[in-house]
């Protein structure tokens, strides 16, 4: 949801990625919403519309080499289950977070305007949020650091034989998109 | 405009550019217009948005080390300038048929429609087409053939050094994006 950690995740991830050299684009949900969405807004199809979207340069890149992390909001199982039928290497990530803390932090003052009902379909108030069903992981950020909770990731690429100690740009053979899922990354 | 060759020109060229084991992608306008695209119309801002839509997704691409081929219509000066200015390696190649060449092949039987008033905004009938000022490379589809104007292209990309006789994949340092160019590829 909103505010749970998935740009602050996505950066630190990609932040580290860069450093190894890795081939790797953050595409986070606010600049897709300007750069390929711009107009779409939040009803449960334009909400779709905007994930096939990110799902579609994901794969574009992905089937380049390209490692993709996605930072956006998905709240619907099912064209995130689309989207993963898609893509090769898709793990998805859900960043969890209780609405009570996410309420408290309220960093862009979101929460309170969507409390308030001044702002429509907003996840986790006024719209639905389904939580996948078998993530490769979940990530609690109330109760974990952003280092550990991006070693975690990490940690997951590495079990995946996605990331390797050996890791050399040019020998990355195949894309790797880390999905949008909900409140996930 | 619709029916010069673009498609095919670039299709012959994603083809000849696969052989070589590039990293390559092409982005067909008609592609683009359902992935990424669908609900925008044939308004210049409509056109103008699609275009630079094209030009986020192909810079992403091409900084990646990804050859990009957008055949598109692009009919406004001035953003193809703008998405321009964004890429490196940006070739404009303009894909020229005198009209009337294109009213008589009519493949897809669009100028006729167009003719009889049945498609408003068509471009090169009932909405404007502004020529590029300073293309690398114009094509003349009405006396040349498909062959020979890829020859052309791939002199182009020799003599901008995009391409090389001892080419590998994995020597592929930047990312080539050939420009959509009104009635271009």
């Amino acid at each position: 949801m909103s505010g749970a950690g998935k740009t602050t995740l996505a950066e630190r991830l990609h932040g580290r990625m860069q450093k190894l050299d890795f081939r790797v684009e953050l595409l986070d949900g606010d600049i897709i919403r300007t750069n390929l969405s711009h107009g779409l807004g939040f009803s449960r199809e334009d909400r779709d519309t905007n994930i096939r979207r990110i799902g579609f340069v994901a794969e574009l890149l992905a089937r380049n080499g390209v490692a993709v992390i996605v930072a956006a909001i998905s709240p619907y199982r099912k064209v995130r289950e689309e989207v993963k039928l898609k893509i090769k290497n898709f793990i998805e990530i859900h960043v969890d977070c209780p609405l009570n803390v996410l309420i408290k932090r309220d960093t862009k003052g979101l929460y309170r305007m969507a409390l308030a009902g001044q702002i429509e379909h907003f996840t986790g108030i006024s719209d639905p949020y389904e939580p996948p069903a078998d993530p490769a992981l979940v990530l609690h950020t109330d109760c974990e650091t952003v280092d550990r909770d991006t070693d975690k990731i990490w940690r997951e690429l590495l079990v995946c034989d996605y990331i390797r100690e050996e890791f050399l740009p040019g020998n990355q053979d195949s894309g790797l998109a880390f999905a949008a899922a909900g409140e996930g990354i």
